[in-house]
């Protein structure tokens, strides 16, 4: 584990912090056979995703990841490497996420964010929605997914 | 556990297949308090989904489940209810996710899933897309999360 990329600047707090531009890369994130497995076993049974030997004989060669995973994983980075300090970072919603290559047992993922938007409530005031666009590539610097998530914010009380 | 929904039909194996208005609902999936955070401690670990003294004080006065475990729960509701038959499910990606409402210990939530598109794909003719829209609601009829998942399907070999 290395430690959180340092940003060298303060926590952006609030909606009134944010500033739209900034990016920042999490930690690497290495993916290994039995963690695909355990996962998929509870979340994503498939033979593809649990099944070494079926998958040696099926269209990818060796087990893949459930996308799911990818995502979950990366969610737990985000936490890790927030700009945002100790702010709940409460998920409104994703758009156009795509899972664009497969992910193998050895790959080494990496996210990388990118605040895209920052825009106040028009029926509630005190908050508004950021939107980051979330790039995750693996070792051989290949998209293996994507998405733009919105998270509520509030406004700096005055 | 309910048994899969029973859809008195042949399962839908190949594009040609498909049935655009096909619709099938999840099996019962209950939320427990346990179970929320010990996903969360995995993947989300934010004090509002994983410190029930903490979230007591917060927004939502109890835990609430992260939404990538709510996404996982119902990506195993729909292997274990997929009207595809033993096809594998393979994800190209999600539109328009939204988290719309708190998830807490006790919930017991539903999928209604609904075909929505089959298109070929116009680069690769022995393939195309099929895309389903996904609504999650709790015991009190409240829709907790949605998506559209564009899934992978192969044309019936001539």
């Amino acid at each position: 584990m290395t430690e959180p990329t340092e940003t060298a600047r303060p926590p952006m707090r609030w909606l009134d912090d944010i500033e739209v531009g900034f990016a920042w890369e999490g930690r690497p994130i290495a993916m290994d056979e039995a963690a695909i497995i355990a996962f998929a076993k509870l979340y994503d049974p498939q033979p593809m995703h649990i099944d070494p030997e079926a998958a040696a004989k099926g269209r990818f060669g060796t087990v893949i990841a459930s996308g799911w995973q990818v995502a979950a994983l990366v969610m737990r980075d985000y936490v890790e490497t927030s700009p945002f300090g100790d702010l709940e970072l409460l998920g409104l919603g994703l758009d156009d996420l795509a899972w664009s290559e497969a992910v193998r047992p050895g790959d080494t993922l990496v996210a990388r964010r990118e605040i895209v938007e920052a825009r106040p409530s028009r029926s509630k005031p005190d908050r508004g929605v950021v939107r980051i666009a979330v790039t995750v590539t693996n070792q051989h610097d290949r998209t293996v997914m994507r998405y733009v998530n919105a998270i509520q914010m509030f406004r700096k009380p005055e």
